[in-house]
């Protein structure tokens, strides 16, 4: 296998020149796209992803539509929460529901180890099946959410706009944080090894809300946890460590771990990249919102940030976070396309 | 007068030095005070706000009781839109509803001018009423919100997650978004204005979510908006420039204007203020979540914020958004006193 052989999203994980910047979107397999949306109508959530058949589906719907450089699994990050013993649904219009919220020390301790393979048998089955598809043309990414993000859905229920209960149980008895942290980090471990094993050839971290806390909070409840995860985790595949509004917690974060840091729009990328340093790599940071404005505007951001990335190995295009369900699937394509060819002029 | 007989507060603003480091709250006159839970039982939220007996009566009632070193009228960011022509209602548990939030250019250009004085006289009546209260032993603050946070509120007709209307407009009709910009800045100008000839000698511009946006869209869509406000501002008082999850955009509202930058916990305030550059006042940052936990974790993040920064004059301690509405009483009387106590040995 020569280098030209190595998929160029692989390339740019581990910060090796490539021809052209990578680009995939978070949520690509998503809503925004009609033919999800009419599978949606005949399966319920939870049995798209937990069907073999359905999950491959969804997983490729993007794939040549879009143009990307990378697939990623079609799952949910609170899957690995129901066989450790949490009853789950998701409810039109509201999201997660979480029926059984742990909110005492005696609830924590009843948590269940998981092993992801016997447990999750169904997103391992999944993603073998997208390998067989893909063939090793474009990588396949493997997620988890990250302790602190899963420990936030579980603790409040579902989902929060200012995570009292999580900070509550956090300050208030901190030992039991880190019991129920502790419990999520080797859920994670288990279910990113899996997943590796079953054919991922790079994994996510999703700490989507890691960027509520203080630099402090973080230091102190989540950095431990997360930087466990990546200790253990297979040392095989790149690891891409993400969060949102985390301008003010960039440096913790690479403490934690991660070969590439993800980023939102909410800081300029070259500054996020001059904190990190250039040893790791950086992945994003159009805002969703920009896809939803005229095709020329879309253009114009996407060399923005190409520009700010300044051609440097290790660069990976993405949005800040998911794709909007509203979002014209013709928009996305733009930017695939301005991606590919703007970042080829460098 | 001597410099002693000027307030510490107002020291703070113009980064003198002081004896302590003042501090306040904000909604430090809201719902986690008993008295005002009552006063609530008996009068709907904006009856609150336009009855002058009433809005002085709630702006005080924390002052003796918490110690602060500031008071801060009590009002609503949102009561300028009224004599704007929008329909502005407080439904339980849901927060603020927009009846007929402007979707359209024509609806745009249909929102009317306002004189502060005319328009909205109670704020003005509280705001004398307070000061004779008050015979100057500590500062009374003026506000508003900022023209972006306004217009959010505005457009999405109540609160958001996701900003998708706010952006589409902003993106896909520049042009009537900074005719709506215009218009939301005028009414500020007007506001704050009349406020500080009503006897408010501080204003803070409250933009609590422009830190939303990328500093890019910040920059084109907001920044020429609040420097505009910030110039046109009585020079007679100081004023405090606010966001949360601004760690992204430091620098530029900096740029727009303020004698002090509000800041949340998002970021560590000596990285901040490093940032923003001694030649502003900081305002902030223990996240109020901390006031949930046990009071020696809470002189602990106290302890923490005054050590971060240094003594140096120009810092007034605050929370980095509202108190919550569940926090004890006595644990904010404990910030408040560690706040005084701590300082005042550095």
């Amino acid at each position: 296998m020569t280098v030209k052989d190595i998929p160029i999203f692989l390339r740019a994980c581990k910060r090796e020149p490539t021809e052209y910047t990578p680009v995939w979107l978070m949520r690509q397999a998503g809503r925004f796209l009609a033919e999800y949306r009419s599978l949606r109508r005949q399966y319920p959530f939870l049995i798209l992803c937990k069907t073999p058949e359905l999950a491959t589906k969804v997983t490729l719907l993007p794939i040549e539509r879009l143009g990307v450089d990378a697939a990623i699994i079609f799952a949910d990050i609170l899957l690995p929460l129901e066989p450790m013993g949490i009853s789950l649904e998701f409810t039109k219009g509201e999201g997660p529901v979480i029926h059984n919220p742990p909110r005492s020390r005696a609830e924590v301790e009843r948590l269940r180890g998981i092993e992801a393979e016997e447990d999750l048998p169904f997103v391992m089955e999944a993603i073998k099946a997208v390998c067989r598809e893909l063939k090793g043309r474009i990588p396949l990414i493997g997620f988890s959410g990250a302790p602190f993000t899963l420990a936030s859905y579980l603790i409040e229920g579902g989902g929060t706009k200012d995570f009292v209960r999580t900070k509550s149980l956090m300050l208030q008895d901190p030992s039991c944080w880190h019991i129920l942290m502790e419990k999520l980090s080797a859920a994670v471990i288990s279910y990113l090894n899996a997943q590796v094993r079953a054919g991922a050839v790079v994994v996510q971290l999703f700490d989507s809300w890691a960027g509520i806390l203080s630099p402090r909070d973080y230091e102190e409840f989540v950095l431990p946890h997360s930087r466990r995860i990546f200790h253990e985790l297979s040392s095989k595949v790149p690891a891409i460590h993400f969060a949102t509004g985390a301008a003010g917690i960039l440096e913790q974060m690479k403490t934690a771990g991660g070969d590439v840091i993800g980023i939102d729009w909410r800081i300029d990328l070259d500054a996020a990249w001059r904190r990190l340093g250039y040893d790791v790599g950086i992945q994003g940071n159009l805002d969703p919102a920009a896809l939803l404005g005229p095709p020329e505007r879309i253009e114009s951001r996407v060399a923005e940030i190409l520009h700010r990335a300044e051609g440097r190995p290790g660069h990976i295009f993405n949005l800040g976070h998911g794709v909007l369900p509203q979002t014209p699937e013709e928009n996305v394509i733009t930017m695939v396309e301005a991606v590919h060819r703007l970042s080829k002029d460098k």
